[in-house]
């Protein structure tokens, strides 16, 4: 079986990937490493939760009539300086007409 | 200039896409409209902050003298079902041997 | 070592997920994994080539003086259906407005 | 209507990012950017036709009795080092003992 236990694995705890690690794997190390997981499991968790908050305030918005994809498209516009998204636009305009589009 | 306001477009505030809109553009559908971006982007900087703090726990981890890398494959599979990870742990050796790696 | 072969995997090479195997692990469905596996990989290789021309033609066309950004916009832009992006840029001037944007 | 032709966005012609174009927007940089454009769309077209061929193999494998998840673990897998392989596994077996999974 992959990933089972074997006594020759006991040499690898010395590894400098398990720090102050102790023979018997309950030590030091192998709790500062459940530490780690656990809170990174828990702040995804949080993650998780925003993301599906996000999705409800979209829902709601469809719902309320407007047009989501345009919502997103100004909450982009609105992280960028102003200037940049101005000169940005002009570009646009210019390019388009260069097309004839 | 793009996006710059023509009269003509204060038709289009009756349009479904800006729901209970008042002449004036800042009646009831422009503060739902804020409201809803608003919501958002807090959400948005809180997602960002908390992938920050993943990001702080990781930096600290490969310090302790962690392998990040497979931490995170650690946390991929206590997301699994356990009996989902030993089929597929098993499947992989099957494989492996086939192919002679 | 993880993913060592033991005597008692060759019970799983009748399973389901490895078909018409034979004892010596080098038979049809050996060459079939194979064959899927190296096609992948072939194609994989293709994409990743693409990716680099499409990457080389935006560098010249920043040479060029062109703003990669906004030849993006176009592209996505070109995407849509005409009558779909009069919409969604009639409804982003509305919301901008609406918001004093 | 955004992005409609204004007589005086013809100044901006001569913008560093529209490159030797002449005033009636159909000369060389026009030219060019059509062509950086449509070289694009062409490999943007192939990708997402290798994509497509991709998914077919996988389909097939599928259809073949084979678990397409641990095929993609397997193609990781050749992706990279032997050795780095073998370090991350051996790691991997290491955290899981101490977290007694």
């Amino acid at each position: 079986m992959a990933y089972e236990a074997d006594d020759d694995l006991d040499a690898g705890m010395d590894s400098p990937h398990l720090p102050k690690s102790d023979p018997a794997v309950g030590g030091i190390a192998a709790d500062r490493l459940r530490s780690v997981i656990e809170r990174v499991e828990r702040l995804e968790e949080e993650r998780k939760a925003l993301a599906g908050d996000i999705k409800d305030i979209f829902s709601e918005a469809k719902s309320a009539g407007f047009d989501v994809k345009v919502i997103r498209q100004i909450i982009r516009i609105r992280r960028q300086e102003p200037a940049e998204v101005e000169e940005q636009e002009t570009l646009l305009d210019i390019y388009r007409r260069a097309l004839g589009m």
